[in-house]
């Protein structure tokens, strides 16, 4: 009976999580999202005002640290950048405040000098809006990411430079 | 001997912090800086085109919780706000880029109703620099925060809308 019972509180918290959860599609070119990344984090943050969009870039744990110790050209292997991007917007209680709006996506580079060596060994990923829908066709959709970071080969083909931060403090 | 030479591993562990640790001063409203705040989560960004700069909020576990719950009017007793401040740059690599250049200060905003409820149930702390000098020369300082705060009245006198983001993912 008490085993009965154990099995069913298990099968609950699965039918939980498959209700809470969202499915997220991989990438076209088979990168999966990364689970969590928007708790990593910060690295810098950006306004482009070409593209009317405010961008918070994230790192995973190795690119945190090789942030922090000025040790970016080239990210470590294993390295995950983040970049959130949302729509400007005013904020109407600051009217001279731009402030991010709609969710417009996610986009990911991951450091596997081996595994994407043609892309100057990063991995490029996408997914669009807070349903989060894959980018891309197919795998091709890569080239576009790859010559688009071309000003940035001598960077790593990374545009992000990662903002200083007070180092940790003591009271 | 073992014991001495643990002893000495201690010691030097204990050096080490010292020289690697920045000894940062309370508020002089006594408000001590959030040790590790560097490492809290996303809740927004924005640019203030009025004052040049570039800023990401993040908030204590408490704040982030209630942030993506979207209840935050009023935000829980305990939420602490984080805002870094940077000075408006361009990427050189990206014209159309606007991008953090100089660390301005970092601010803060602790909710604790009893304890600060001439001021809205929030207190209001700022260090300024890399270095993370206090800001202010003797408490009256807050009522600057406050005041410039007044718009915000009726959103628990917090200016940040926090962000949207994509839930939880499973793949």
């Amino acid at each position: 009976m008490k085993n009965l019972y154990a099995l069913a509180l298990l099968g609950m918290s699965f039918l939980n999580q498959a209700a809470n959860d969202t499915v997220v599609k991989p990438a076209p070119n088979d990168i999966e999202l990364p689970a969590g990344y928007q708790d990593w984090r910060v690295i810098s943050s950006s306004h482009r005002t070409d593209h009317h969009s405010l961008r918070v870039i994230l790192g995973n744990d190795i690119a945190v640290k090789a942030a922090r110790a000025e040790k970016t050209n080239p990210w470590p292997e294993g390295s995950i950048l983040a970049k959130m991007v949302w729509k400007e917007g005013e904020l109407e209680t600051w009217k001279a405040a731009i402030v991010p709006e709609k969710f417009v996506h996610a986009e990911f580079m991951i450091k596997d000098s081996k595994k994407y060596s043609k892309t100057g060994g990063w991995g490029f990923a996408r997914w669009l809006g807070l349903e989060q829908k894959p980018f891309g066709n197919d795998e091709n959709f890569v080239q576009g990411c790859f010559s688009c970071h071309t000003p940035v080969k001598d960077n790593d083909w990374v545009f992000t430079i990662p903002s200083k931060l007070p180092t940790s403090i003591k009271h």
